[in-house]
Formats: structure tokens, C-alpha cells, sequence
């Protein structure tokens, strides 16, 4: 028996006997996604007896549909072509660099695309991605630079009364050093959880790309995981493997409890325990949770940016639900924080986003108090593309 | 506006605009899979314009079937029936307690889950799957237990010139206090990667599980990348997003460069330096990896577990890609290991295993010149289910 023989063998039997069903290696043999040279990039499917297949994504034009009264963009799905052998094929038109999200649609089925082991989750949705370079998706590109280490790390929370998870990013660097570095809170939104930003974030890759390239100063990132009602995302925690869902915190609990990260993250990490040395950041509620925690713990944050922001309501518009405490007296908290010294106060928001509006109202409250802030307005809406580039562009703000 | 419309918007948002084409959150708002009280298992698949829906998956009967003269085990793909709301559904037998894989094969296709974010990867493959509790599955599962930390470190070898990375498991308690632990170093198999154990493997889970339990001694499990052409997983070096393959390291290069891994983990954790907390365990070209390691390093690792073990062959078959040094005089070298005070040769594999011949004759190799060893022979072949199930009982063994 020859060695190639046995090779073959071992690799099919690793997979598990499931596979031998269909023996993916031979009749899904083809190459999808390609990225071809010039931006274009070309998806195969292998599926001789399909009627239509399709594939949709956020690398398509769009068209403007409304959901629940809001304009959205929707992706206009290109179909594929089949040739002789039995393979779709479609080309897309030049794209720009970038992170993409893409699935198929076959025969008014959607499926992942079998020859790309490159997925992500996003709360209970599972996409293909592609990444796009010769721009900021050079960014997101996992690149032959110094890596950091990422770190699921369980904390207590007195606060809460029970142990939580969360993700923490230390630079290329810190394993093997003494020095000790500041700290940026980076939060997810709504339905996310504290693996959010390292998996469809590409926040990894953004720290190790841009500290290579000595864009970004060196900094530990701490992910926690925003939703108090669960201690972890799903599948890690004893709540079993339920479908994820459209949880949230917005009763001030995750708020009050994050002196327990903080504490955490300064006891076992060599950071600098200071206020000019620690940012808080987030997309969509978690913008919400960053502008509350800056307002709340005016002693503690220098450098706050709401990606997307969720800019409330407040407890007057009957939500009960809410601990009126920390999220009232925003007026006078922003003066504190602004009096206390803010280094940065960032604000991020794309032109079709549905919190366009609040953000609006949010900067002319800055404005009528003479306080400075950082705003960058980009194309598109709540997704993202958009709050990927505003990690690119906040973290070389910090802690210069 | 109210909040539960303003909630269900930032959701279906933040999953990024191609969701948008099929949203899945009402076409697919099945359960599945559902674990039933009695230990059967329900699939469902929402596809009213499918002509069939079959679920394949290692927890059906099996036929067997030839691969390469080699009798492997074939799952009975079991079909499902359609409601009138167009749900496919099927419910299975009552299954042993486990850990399993599946897919669905809609009109020919192998697609995933869409209602089963839980997936994991092996090779080039991606499948869902479900733990049915009540036995071995309990070690598999998540619980409110104390957790370890899991961490994918970058070390650099010299012998390599090359930084590469590997899984880090630190034990609960670990984080928090000062003392020393012993170190298992955990290899997988060929096509695998650093992630294999963490992934299917679930040695988070059963690390934690039966630390808790206190049936395994607190220990450090350190996961290195078996593969030496590689840095680390598809997707996680500068290698791009190529699609994975059955690349080994059959060459001793992983086994010359495995003092860089040892000298990184006892240089950057609280580990017992010595030989007698020290194991080494691997399972298919990883238990080959294991044997070599224990081998020619006889004063380092006084716990070997061999996990359905590649077991050869030796240069003199012709393979000359070997460098022969490491390679040679197993004999001599065994009878080292076992006169260093060895304290557990373990030898495991299944008797379908297509290697079950030559781990009959290196226990006949064992017996012969007297050496004693613990075997485990199970049902099945050369498949993940076994490997956990081995993970369980050789940690149990470990450091005692």
C-alpha cells in the first residue's frame, strides 16, 4: 500500500463518516470564491441538476426597499450561468477592496458555498466572506506581520453575581515583554456577543495590521460580551446550543457591572491604569454602552467612539424597564466629561444609517455646548463595512 | 417608533444587507435540530419546493462500504416527509448519548442547517452538530461549570525560522492563582490544524467538564500546529484564504522543531518543568508525532497516548523524504523510554480502524520485549467520535 494511498485515506476518514455520503472533495471541486487579479471576483457552483442558482451578497448594487417604514439597500441577487460540465459561474464587476458577506441561492434555496471554509456568524445567521485587496481590505487580510494573541478569558462579576466571558486581544509583543499598554473597550451591538468584533470584525487583523505598519500604537483590546443576561455567546454557556437572538441590555445592568471588566482587566493584564491610557468604543448599542460608561465613569475613559450609535430614548418615552440612574442627567454628565478632560470624543455614522437622525441630534447637543468631537460620515448604512473602517479609523486616534 | 420595532430593525441590520434577499428569520424559523426528552433527535428543513430532503450524519445506521479495498462505515441517509406547511421533518432512532454531525442533501445538494449556527470545521469541510446528553455527551457539552481560558499564541522557532501559533488551554483557577501545572501537549492528525482539538475535538469542554468533576488534574493542554509547511490554520497566516487540504509533516521536522514549543510554553506559563508532568498525546499522524516525541526525547514525557496512530511505515519502504535519524532504531530507542521510568504507554483505536493492523503489531512489539501498556479498543474507525471519547479516558490517567 502506497504512501499516497494511505494519505488520501487518512484525510477523508478525519472528516468523519458523514461525508462519505456525497464526497465533497470530488464533486464540489472547484474554486469559489476567486479573487482574480483585476478586483473582479468570480463564484462556482457544482450543481448539474439545479434549475437557477444565485448568489447574493453585499458586493452586488443595491436597491432601495423599505422595511418597517425605512429605506434600505438590498443586494439585486446575480444569477449564475451554467456551462458544459455542469458548473455555475459568475463574475462579479470590479469591486472595491473590502471585506464581503456572500451566499447562494439555489433553486430558491440559500446555502453556503461548499469550497469556502470561510464563515462567520452573525447572531444567528452563518455567511461566506471574501476579502477584496489593494485597499482598506488590506486591513482586514491576515497578513505575514507580528500576530497578537487572542484570549477567551472567564472574569467574576460581583455585579451580576456570576462568571462571564469575554475576548482579549494583547499585541505582538507583550507575550514575550514587561512593558505594560492601554486599553480600548471594544463593544458589540445588539444580538452580537463578545466574539463579534474578532470574527466578523476582522479586529484582530486590523490591530496586527495597522500596529505592524506602526499606524496604530500597541494596545490590549478587551471584547466583553454585552448582554447580561447571558454569560457568554451561544454554545458557551450552560443555556445550551439555542438559537441566537435579538438579545439586548439596555436596563444600565451591563453599565453598573462593567467596574468588574475593568477590575479584571487591570488586575491580570499588564495595562496602564489610567485614564489617558484606556478608550471605549462600540457599534449600534454598544455605542450606547460606550457614551454611558464614558458618562457614568467620567474618571476613567480619555478617548470614547460610538460607531452607529443607538442614542437612546430616555427613561421619559415610558420605558420602564430602564434604572433611570445611569442613563439620566446626560447634559450635565457630557459637561463633566468634557471638563474632566476628554481626548476624543469619536463619532462615526453612515448616511443611509436608520440612526442617522439621533446621532444628528446627538452632535448638535455637542455643538450648542461648545464640545469638540471627531465625526466622520461615510456611504451606507448600519453594517459592517462601515463599522470596520471606523475601527481602522478610530484606532489610530488613540493614545498618541 | 417603539422599542421592539426599533430592536428588530438593529438586528436584522446588523447581520449585514444580504440577509436581506431570503430573511432567514422567518422563511427558516424552524427548530432544528430538536433533542427530544427521550434522546431521539428531530430535523427540519423549511423547503416547500423541494422534490427531496435527506439528513446524512455519523448518528444513522451504517452499511458498509469499500474506499480504496478498505471497508469503511457508510451512514444511511434517512429521508424526511413534508408537512403541509412545507416543513420537512425527521425524527430518529433513540441515540446513544454523543456528539454528532450532519447535513441536510436538498434534490442532490449537501447543504448546512440553516436554523444550526453550531458548526465546525475538519479539513475542508464544514458540518452542524448536536449532543445528545445523558452519558458521553455530558463531557462534550457546555455547562455552568468553572471555565478555563483558551488562547491561539504566536512562538517562534528557531528551528523553523518562523513564528507559528498554536492553542493554549489554561484550567479554571489558573487566572486567578499562582501555583504550577502539569502540560499535556495535545496533536492532531493530518489535514488537521491547531484548532482541531478546540473545534470538534472539544477538548475545552472536556477539560473543563471533568476538571470540575475533579476526575482530571488541573493541567495545561497546549495544541500546536502539527503541520511544519504551515504557520497555523487556513485562513490564519499570510498564506490567504486557500482552501484546506491534506498537508502533513511526516519528515521529523515537527518532531525537530518541538523543543521550541516546549521551551515557549515553560518560558511564558506556570508549568511543572519536569518529566513527570509532562504527557504528550496525539491522535492518527499526530499519535505518530507522539511516539517520535516521547522517543527522542526520552527524558521529557513520562505519559504517552497514542489515539488510533499512524504507526509507520519506516525508511525502508522506499520513503526517502524522511530524514532517517529521528526515524531509526524505534526499538532501542522504546526500550530507553521504558527504562526512564515511562509511566503510561496508552494505545487506543477502534477495530474498524483501517490502522488497527499496525497498532496490533507495535503492541506485539511492546509485549514482546516486555513493556507493559494500557489499551483501549473501541467500536468504530478512524473517526472524531472515538478520538473524544479517548481524550476523556486518557486524561483521567494523567499526572496522578
Amino acid at each position: 500500500m502506497d504512501m499516497k494511498k494511505i494519505l488520501s485515506i487518512i484525510v477523508v476518514l478525519s472528516m468523519g463518516v458523514s461525508v462519505f455520503a456525497q464526497n465533497l472533495w470530488e464533486s464540489n471541486n472547484v474554486i469559489s470564491p476567486e479573487v482574480n487579479p483585476d478586483n473582479t471576483v468570480t463564484f462556482r457552483f457544482n450543481a448539474p441538476s439545479a434549475k437557477s442558482v444565485y448568489v447574493t451578497g453585499d458586493f452586488l448594487p443595491t436597491t432601495v426597499v423599505k422595511v418597517n417604514g425605512y429605506n434600505f439597500k438590498k443586494p439585486q441577487d446575480a444569477p449564475l450561468e451554467k456551462n458544459e460540465a455542469g458548473i455555475w459561474e459568475f463574475t462579479s464587476n470590479v469591486l472595491e477592496s473590502g471585506f464581503y458577506d456572500y451566499a447562494f441561492i439555489v433553486d430558491s434555496l440559500r446555502v453556503t458555498d461548499p469550497n469556502n471554509v470561510y464563515l462567520h456568524r452573525d447572531v444567528a445567521v452563518v455567511q461566506n466572506y471574501f476579502i477584496v485587496p489593494g485597499g482598506i481590505g488590506d486591513n482586514y487580510m491576515t497578513k505575514d506581520v507580528a500576530h497578537g494573541s487572542l484570549s477567551s478569558v472567564w472574569y467574576h462579576s460581583d455585579v451580576l453575581g456570576k462568571d462571564r466571558r469575554m475576548m482579549i486581544y494583547t499585541p505582538a509583543g507583550y507575550e514575550n515583554g514587561k512593558g505594560r499598554y492601554p486599553v480600548l473597550y471594544l463593544l458589540h451591538g445588539m444580538g452580537g456577543d463578545e466574539t463579534a468584533w474578532s470574527d466578523g470584525g476582522r479586529a484582530v487583523q486590523i490591530l496586527d495590521n495597522l500596529i505592524s505598519e506602526g499606524k496604530v500604537k500597541p494596545m490590549i483590546v478587551v471584547m466583553p460580551n454585552g448582554t447580561t443576561k447571558h454569560c457568554a455567546a451561544p454554545g458557551e454557556t450552560g443555556e445550551g446550543m439555542y438559537k441566537p437572538y435579538n438579545s439586548s441590555s439596555l436596563d444600565t445592568s451591563f453599565e453598573a457591572h462593567f467596574k468588574d471588566v475593568i477590575a479584571f482587566v487591570d488586575s491580570h493584564y499588564r495595562t496602564v491604569r489610567k485614564k489617558s491610557s484606556r478608550a471605549v468604543a462600540g457599534l449600534s448599542m454598544g455605542g450606547w454602552h460606550s457614551l454611558q460608561l464614558a458618562l457614568n465613569y467620567t474618571d476613567t475613559f480619555d478617548y470614547v467612539g460610538l460607531f452607529s450609535a443607538y442614542m437612546g430614548p430616555g427613561r421619559d418615552e415610558g420605558l420602564g424597564f430602564m434604572a433611570p440612574q445611569m442613563y439620566e442627567n446626560m447634559d450635565e454628565k457630557i459637561n463633566t466629561l468634557y471638563a474632566n478632560g476628554l481626548k476624543l470624543m469619536y463619532i462615526a455614522i453612515g448616511r443611509f444609517d436608520f440612526l442617522y437622525a439621533p446621532n444628528t441630534a446627538f452632535r448638535a447637543k455637542l455643538d450648542a455646548a461648545g464640545h469638540p468631537y471627531t465625526y466622520l460620515e461615510t456611504d451606507g448604512g448600519h453594517i459592517w463595512k462601515n463599522w470596520r473602517l471606523y475601527l481602522c479609523d478610530f484606532t489610530q486616534k488613540l493614545f498618541k
